[in-house]
C-alpha cells in the first residue's frame, strides 16, 4: 500500500515524500529549490515539508509548480549537525526532523528525506519508525558508481552500525536485493559478500558463516549469491549488491570518495597547467562534464535507511539543490514502487523460513 | 648496518638487492628489464637475481648496465599464484622465492623483492627471516597518492592479518613512523588511525584503548598523533602513517583501486567521446600524462612487509618493468637508509617502555 494523501485536491493519487527542510549545512531554501526541481521531473510527486511555517510558506511561494503539491507542517526547532543523538532523542520532539518522521509513522507520507545529522536521523528513525519484525540491525544502503549496466552499485550496510553478526549481514543481503529490484529494476540481483579476498578460506569466522547463510538463502529467495567480492568489485560488475558490517562498508565509502575528489582536483590542475591543456579543457568541455555527472557524489546521493517500518531518505549535509533532488527522486522511486511493503513481505518470509529450519532442526 | 656484498668487483660498496626473478605474471624477462631500470637510476645499487640459472644468464646478458652488478643464484622452481602458502612453507626450499629470501637472512642482501604470491611470500618471510623481538604481528605498509607534500601517504595493514589487537595497532604506528621517516624523509610523521568517525567516542573498543596507547607513545617517539581519521584521508593531508587492522586496510586499498580504474576508464571514453574531445585529448596529452604518472599504481607498487628481521618488498603480481623498477627503487631507498636496523630499533625501545611502565603499574 503507497500513501496516497490528497494533497493536491486536483484529484490525482500522489506519491507523497516527507521532507525535513532544515539541518543541511545549505538551509532551507536550497532544500526548496531541490524538491522544486524533483517536482519537475516527478509528476505525481507530493511533499509534506517540515520546518518554521513562516520561512517556508515564503520560500514554498516562489516555486510555482509546488502550488497545490506540497504543505508546510510547522516545527520551530533544528537538529544541529553537532547535536549528540541521545539529546536529540530525549528532547527533540519540537524539530523538523522529529516532524518529518512522523508524517512516516502515521502513513501520511511512504518516505522521509533529510539533509540533517545522520546519527541522530538514524537514532530517531529507529525510535519512532521501530525496526521491522525480524529485524535485529538496520542498516543504511548507499549507492556506488559502478561498471554496470544501471550504473550503479548498492552496498549495505554504509555505516548504521560498527558491528553485524552472520544473520545480520544474511537480512543485509535480502534487504539489499529488495533496493536493487525496486530501485534498480532487476529481477534477479546479484549479491556478493565483502572480504579480503575470494577464496572461500579466507576472512573472518563470521564471514564464512554469512556465506553458508546468504548461500543457503539464495535459493528459497531467488537471487543469486557470487560468494565473496573485494574492495574493487564495490565500483565493478561481478554483483549488483554489496553486503558488510557498518565499519567496513563506512571506512570504504569514505576512501571511495576521498580518492574521487583527489583524482577530480588533479584532473582539473592538469587542465589548467599549459595553454594546450586549457585549450583541451574548452574542447573536452561537454565529454569531461558527461565523467563528472557520472561519478558526481551528489548524484549518488541518498544513503537509504533499511529495516524499519517505512523508508528514510539521509542526503549528504552539504547537498545543494540537485544533491536535495536527487535523494527525493529517489524516495520517490522507492515510494511508488511499494517498496517499504515489499522489503518488509522478503524480510518476514525469510525469518519464518529460518524459524522453520530451527524447529526441523530440533530434535524433539 | 648495510649489507654490502662487494659483487662488482670494482671495489665501491653496494646496497645489494636480492630480487625474487620467478613468480610475477609478467615472467622473468620483465623483472630484469625491471631491474636494469633501476639499476639506470640509483648508483651503488647491486641485485642478487634467483630463478633458473641459465635463462637468467641469458637475460641479464643483454642488459650491459647489469655487467658485473647482477649475481644470479640458481632456483630451479617457482611458487605459482595458485599455491597454498602452507604448502610452499612445507615444501618451497627449490623455488625462487625462497632462495631470494635467503640471502636476506644470511646477510648477503639487505631488502628482499618479489612480485609472487602475496600469501606464500609473507609465510615464508615469517617463518625464514622470523619476527622481530616485540613484534606479535608483522604488517604490510602500502602506500597511498595524497595531497602531502611527499605525495604519498604509508598505510599499515595493508593485509598481511585479518586481526589486530590495540597493542599490534600502536605497533603498527612504530614501524609506520620508521617509514615515514626512512621513505618520506619526514622528521616527525603525522600518525591517524582509521575509524569511522573522528570524535573519540566513536568506533570499536579495540580502536579506543589503540588511540590511548598510541597517544602515550607519541611524546616518548617523537611523533605526532592526530586521532582518529576516516578513508577520506588515506589520500588526504591530514597526516603521513594511517594505521589500521589487516581486514579494513586490504579492503579500503582494492576499493581505492577500483574507483581509480573506473574513473581512469571513462576518462579514456570521454576523451574518446567526440571529435572535439579527441582533439582535446591530443592538446592534453602531456598534462594527462604527468596525472597519470601521480596516480599510476605501478609507481606506488610495493607493499612493504614490516615487523621481520630484514624488509621484503612485495611487488604488484601484474607489475610491468616501470612496476619492477619502481619497487626496487624503493627496496634501495629502504635499505640505503639502514630502514631495518632502525625499525628494529624503535620497536625494542618502545617495547623496553611499556614493559617498565607494566612494571610500575605492578603493586608489588
Amino acid at each position: 500500500m503507497t500513501a496516497t494523501t490528497d494533497i493536491s485536491k486536483a484529484g490525482a493519487a500522489r506519491t507523497i515524500i516527507s521532507v525535513d527542510a532544515m539541518g543541511g549545512d545549505e538551509g532551507p531554501a536550497t532544500v526548496v529549490a531541490g524538491i522544486s526541481r524533483a517536482a519537475q521531473k516527478n509528476s505525481n510527486i507530493g511533499f509534506i515539508l517540515h520546518g518554521p511555517k513562516a520561512e517556508l510558506d515564503n520560500l514554498v511561494a516562489k516555486r510555482k509548480n509546488l502550488t497545490g503539491i506540497c504543505e508546510v507542517r510547522d516545527a520551530k526547532d533544528v537538529v544541529l549537525m553537532e547535536d549528540k543523538p541521545a539529546q536529540v532523542m530525549r528532547h527533540g520532539k519540537s524539530t523538523s526532523m522529529w516532524s518529518a518522521l512522523e508524517s512516516v509513522r502515521n502513513g501520511e507520507a511512504t518516505v522521509c528525506v533529510s539533509c540533517g545529522n545522520t546519527g541522530a536521523l538514524m537514532g530517531l528513525s529507529v525510535m519512532r519508525l521501530r525496526k521491522l519484525d525480524g529485524v535485529y540491525r538496520p542498516a543504511i544502503a548507499v549507492l556506488w558508481p559502478s561498471r554496470n549496466p544501471q550504473g550503479f552499485n548498492v552496498m549495505l550496510d554504509g555505516g548504521a552500525d560498527i558491528r553485524a553478526d552472520a544473520k545480520d549481514l544474511m537480512q543485509y543481503a535480502l534487504m539489499g536485493i529488495s533496493y536493487a529490484r525496486n530501485g534498480f529494476g532487476l529481477a534477479r540481483p546479484r549479491v556478493g559478500l565483502l572480504n579480503v579476498g575470494t577464496e572461500e578460506h579466507k576472512g573472518r569466522a563470521e564471514l564464512k558463516e554469512a556465506y553458508d547463510l546468504i548461500s543457503a538463502n539464495a535459493k528459497k529467495a531467488d537471487f543469486e549469491f557470487v560468494g565473496f567480492v573485494e574492495g574493487r568489485d564495490l565500483p565493478g560488475d561481478r554483483c549488483d549488491v554489496i553486503v558488510t558490517d557498518g565499519f567496513t562498508g563506512n571506512v570504504a565509502l569514505k576512501t571511495g570518495e576521498g580518492i574521487a575528489n583527489l583524482i577530480g582536483d588533479l584532473l582539473r590542475q592538469a587542465f589548467r597547467y599549459t595553454i594546450w591543456s586549457r585549450m583541451a579543457s574548452l574542447l573536452a568541455f561537454t565529454s569531461m562534464r558527461r565523467l563528472k555527472e557520472r561519478i558526481d557524489p551528489r548524484r549518488v546521493n541518498g544513503g537509504v535507511f533499511l529495516g524499519l517500518n517505512g523508508t528514510v531518505v539521509k542526503s549528504h549535509g552539504a547537498a545543494d539543490a540537485m544533491g536535495v533532488s536527487a535523494a527525493v527522486g529517489l524516495a520517490f522511486q522507492l515510494g511508488q514502487s511499494g517498496f517499504s511493503e515489499k522489503l518488509a513481505a522478503r524480510v518476514a518470509s525469510a525469518a519464518m523460513l529460518s524459524d522453520v529450519e530451527e524447529n526441523e532442526g530440533d530434535s524433539e
